[in-house]
């Protein structure tokens, strides 16, 4: 937020000025998105974003320094509205092997909901996408519970969390771009992970294709302007 | 392979011009993977290349139409030399199972023993480094004979190679960016992806870290000139 600090003019004013600051900002963050996932994290430069956005150039400037803080803008943005949808449905559970398993589920749900959102981030990679972000910590979290309760059996959190993380990336990254996978792809992984981490095969299976929540509209900013894909 | 079709000259002259040709080839690979580890698959441009060999511009254009050419030959030509080292040793093993850990490990192991090729593959990301390439091609082959034997259980071969895949460049890229990660990183998580395919905790164990094949001098002609990670 760059609300100005001295109050300037008229109240009224001041309020139809911050909310047409974050209007564009809004539209320069939403149109990004389709520029990262065709041209990937590097090469895109401040002409492509001032062309999807059709705004000019210094206006681009009042908002992001470089293509790079608005990637790192775009992967925040997107982030917190889906976490700050996800996590609190999450929590209604008290088993971590269902909570990681629906959080990523729901996660995984987005990706493939939104294709734009899913081809942004397979083609920015974990690096930018999730590393260190809300993601990552909630799923730590859970897995550290999981395993000093006992729950779940493994040499470490880190490890278990690059199976779930690597194995959830490169799986929408496959239902994106290759035939092949089944509509239960992440269930599937999910299960053999669960086993993996000690359950016994009945009891992954049922947890890994449980019911899910029903998180209701999408009402956060940026998705809600997202196209989705075609029902099959 | 360029090698003229017409023979044109003497044969000494001939045969002088071709090894220089492939020795020219081989500067703009080796160099242009040191390039795209820190400039990433998109933004590097001709420059960029040409600079790190030290060759003129028109020396690129006769080995390579665009900087995605010449990706394309980076990433066929270092896995091509990885798995001409790795299969060899897979394929004296019957167990499938036996056959992915012992495979696995070693291309890991080869991308944190030369960290440029390791940092160069999580940077470009699996869509360019590992899909319809050779490792995926011979995991998707010994995972098909495990659940075809029944020494696996699992919904598809596709859905245990992503986790694999996504696993291990996962790990890779948390090995080289991330602190945390123990030395049986990639054992850890074979360990888990076995247990996941049905083997019992102690012979998923016992497999993910049996005694690698000794695979000897790198002879190859890229990775014989690229640098190691100091031994720890």
């Amino acid at each position: 937020m760059n609300t100005p600090t001295a109050a300037t003019g008229h109240p009224h004013q001041k309020r139809v000025g911050i909310e047409r600051r974050e209007r564009t900002r809004a539209l320069l963050i939403r149109s990004a998105i389709d520029v990262f996932a065709r041209l990937g994290p590097d090469a895109p430069v401040i002409d492509d974003f001032i062309a999807a956005a059709g705004v000019a150039r210094g206006t681009f400037y009042n908002y992001f320094r470089s293509p790079h803080a608005l990637l790192a803008a775009v992967t925040e943005a997107l982030n917190e509205e889906v976490l700050g949808m996800v996590d609190p449905h999450v929590l209604r559970y008290d088993d971590p092997a269902q909570r990681f398993c629906v959080g990523t589920r729901l996660y995984v749900h987005f990706a493939l909901r939104y294709p734009v959102w899913g081809t942004f981030l397979t083609r920015i990679g974990p690096a930018h996408a999730v590393r260190g972000r809300r993601l990552d910590r909630y799923l730590m979290r859970d897995l550290a519970l999981g395993l000093a309760s006992g729950r779940l059996r493994a040499a470490s959190a880190l490890v278990v969390r690059d199976m779930i993380l690597g194995s959830v990336f490169f799986g929408i990254e496959t239902q994106l771009t290759e035939g092949g996978a089944g509509p239960r792809h992440v269930e599937e992984m999910l299960a053999m992970v669960l086993q993996g981490v000690g359950l016994a095969a009945d009891e992954a299976r049922a947890i890994a294709t449980m019911p899910l929540p029903d998180i209701g509209p999408v009402s956060s900013p940026v998705f809600a302007t997202l196209h989705t894909a075609p029902d099959n």
